[in-house]
């Protein structure tokens, strides 16, 4: 590992970091919250301080293949536990490991909490929560490379460890100038999305944060009820708005593009929608049987409305709720663990395994069957029109051996505090995917905060493994990641 | 499809199920239950009828690769609609759908069962489930093949699709001659259990079924209490006897042939043998832990005993059960759906992914992570000191996607009947892998009974699915295969 060149980004990622606070300490001078604007100017000053005096440019700046991923892993860990600092030190979530939960879980995109009483913080350290979704949705790494003097091979590297995903076309972010464009289109939707709440009267604190948690398929709300205070109209938009974040970008990139025909013939947003038109239709049915259909189209607006959100809210692993899904009847509740697993499309801001891994796998059982009945037949995988190359199929399938490993091993070890089965699957399955609420005693209208520091640091691993796609945290555990070289 | 060939074989599984059936027959006549003896040979007499009178001989006795799949899953469905009858007939399971439930969990080697009350069955009856154990153990038509006149290429076909597993050393029952070996080691083993339950005083029909429940790993007991009520040296013989049929059956196949070191050297028996070693010990020490160790060789050797029946039980997926581990902290219960799903040895009669199917996916994890950290190192996975041949790593890759599919599929459609999650996820994961017992209402003190004839058949292919390996199964819903030729 070069050391001297990850000490220059970690130092760039303490600056950036110090940037972004100065955000929370204008809404903190806004709502004249004079006890916590010191707390947020000192931890700006100590990045500063961190930022700086590391800040030394070694000669070689290479970042080596086999750096890239555990790199990003280390990036990701100063990130949050810099992040965490305004938390302990406000008093708002005095216990360090709780704190780091919090902010890894708004970096993360994930959106789980434990958080008990969320109305009981500052409007800056809520503003903070939603902020550490809209940054790490975009990616912070890809962000701060668009700064950082570094080569342009050594770059590859590292983004290729942030935003990895199966993706056959190749196409996503690999070159700073794609990059720029979609954070154009991400930030131009986040606009959209807030500007559409302000209409319909939402306060404009609550628009912003709830839009940047959208945006970033985080989940992180500013009230304890979650969502379900705001309006019908409201809702919708949330609803329409976490589906949008939750599609591949390149759709919109080749919408922006003009072309039109490609964009919709992309098969994993065909999917993506086909699984969510199933999911709401299956879910809407069978709410409306279990309570009784009496004709009215109010309650099936609200029950729609209900099956809508929550179905968008898990796939994307968006994570906001507006009712408590955990009394749904089992088949309805299954489906959304089944949404969670399946995640978002890749290329977008959700977590999960992505809608094109699971497209991929499907068909390559179609294929298998069709081998093993005619055994001189040479077949391929096809996906978008084109052969998925051998090494996609072989990385989607070693991403699905260490997730099943990561994911049995989490539960085995979280378990160890003693809460029921229900709970520590679907705390796992939460987490892992990047979605925020599970099920029983994490659901909806509960939270995280009853698991011991062990579990939490378990979770917060999973966190960070569902965001970075696994690999980058499982190469922090190869020795050979921390041999010194160059 | 060979239409005339396939039912030229479906004739020979009737004839040797009515030959199956006059052993239950026996039991029947010494015990005195002239109710159920007439229905036993009834059924003997239709099997042979149906047996003899499409047994015309065709002239193109080739049974083709694409076939094969199909024809053993339909081959194993008919075995099980005969071996219903007897149990509808009797009136002791008068509805076809629990009945075809018992039988199939019966040939599976599973071990579920819809019956609340087995001590009500007749001396008959419970052997006829017993003995069905211990023939599905086997594969029925690796047996039957020892008899029929096809084809030595056709031969292949069919047994390939019978027992697959991921064989590197390409070792297991692919001649008839190994076959017969086989078979032979299998019942000495089936003998010294029965011998050593006797000697220690178990009544004979008590130890006859046990050992036969044992030797196909299936789990069907012929007490209420399941083993609970047997001798402490009874339950650590069977504790032992099911360890070892969990072994994959090339091991005693090398030791036979005083190959000592290469047995030995077999990393899929190390790995088992590694994982009871663990599970047992934590287990163990959780329960001494949760309870207040007080010191007592007593107690100690009673938690142990607990453990280790359990955790061979359950790894080999026979799924007997001494205790109700239900009750058990969650830690000790989340290891036991871990090695629900780890299962047996491949060439074992357990059932499960199969250690070896594990062992190669994680060695493919860390080929990957060394491959990532060095692009242009070529890496290959070793097994048993040989490469894994690319087939096999694809092919293990699309069972454990065909294998979640099913198993999510499963799962939502039985949550239909409203049971909680933990009912329905184990109830999936005990009849795929072919165990017997889930937790929560189908825990080891309960059974299948509730669930609807729509969700039993569902659990009914799973249970061949998981004893097939899953491709057998899914090649019926092919249009391909009902394709008439030859």
């Amino acid at each position: 590992m070069n050391y001297a060149m990850i000490r220059y980004v970690l130092s760039w990622v303490a600056r950036v970091e110090a940037a972004l606070l100065v955000l929370p300490l204008v809404i903190a001078a806004i709502y004249g919250e004079w006890q916590v604007m010191p707390v947020y100017a000192g931890v700006i000053i100590f990045c500063l301080a961190i930022g700086f005096l590391t800040a030394k440019k070694p000669k070689n700046t290479e970042i080596y293949a086999k750096d890239g991923f555990a790199a990003v892993a280390l990036l990701w860990i100063v990130l949050s536990v810099f992040g965490a600092l305004p938390f302990v030190f406000t008093g708002e979530i005095p216990f360090f490991v709780d704190a780091l939960f919090e902010i890894v879980s708004g970096f993360t995109t994930t959106g789980s909490s434990i958080l008990n009483n969320v109305e009981a913080l500052s409007h800056a350290s809520l503003f903070w929560r939603s902020f550490s979704h809209w940054n790490g949705g975009m990616g912070v790494l890809v962000f701060i490379l668009m700064f950082i003097p570094v080569k342009t091979g050594s770059q590859m590297n590292l983004m290729r460890a942030e935003s990895p995903g199966p993706d056959v076309s190749k196409f996503v972010p690999r070159v700073r100038g794609t990059a720029k464009i979609l954070y154009r289109i991400y930030l131009a939707m986040t606009l959209a999305e807030i500007v559409l709440l302000l209409v319909t009267g939402m306060p404009w604190f609550d628009a912003v944060c709830i839009s940047f948690g959208t945006a970033g398929t985080g989940g992180f709300a500013v009230l304890n009820s979650g969502l379900s205070s705001y309006s019908a109209i409201q809702q919708w938009i949330v609803t329409f708005a976490m589906i949008a974040f939750g599609v591949n970008f390149s759709f919109y990139f080749l919408l922006l593009h003009r072309k039109r025909k490609a964009a919709f013939r992309m098969q994993e947003v065909q999917f993506y929608f086909l699984i969510i038109i199933g999911a709401v239709a299956f879910i809407t049915a069978q709410l409306l049987w279990q309570s009784g259909f009496h004709g009215g189209l109010g309650q099936f607006e609200q029950t729609l409305r209900a099956a809508a959100f929550q179905v968008g809210s898990i796939i994307t692993t968006t994570g906001f709720s507006t009712v408590d899904f955990n009394v749904w009847p089992s088949a309805s509740k299954w489906v959304l663990v089944l949404l969670m697993f399946i995640g978002a499309c890749a290329g977008s801001t959700g977590g999960g395994i992505k809608v094109s891994r699971v497209v991929i796998l499907a068909k390559s059982i179609k294929k298998e069957l069709i081998v093993l009945a005619h055994p001189r037949t040479v077949r391929k995988v096809m996906f978008d029109g084109q052969v998925v190359p051998h090494e996609v199929l072989r990385s989607i399938n070693v991403f699905m051996a260490s997730y099943l490993i990561i994911f049995g091993a989490s539960v085995f070890l979280i378990s160890l505090d003693g809460f029921s089965l229900e709970t520590n699957f679907t705390a796992v399955a939460a987490t892992l995917n990047n979605i925020g609420p599970g099920l029983d005693a994490v659901g909806p209208t509960a939270n995280f905060s009853a698991y011991s520091p062990l579990s939490k640091i378990i979770l917060i691993f999973d966190m960070l493994a569902g965001r970075l796609e696994i690999f980058p945290m499982l190469m922090l555990f190869m020795p050979a990641t921390w041999r010194r070289n160059g």
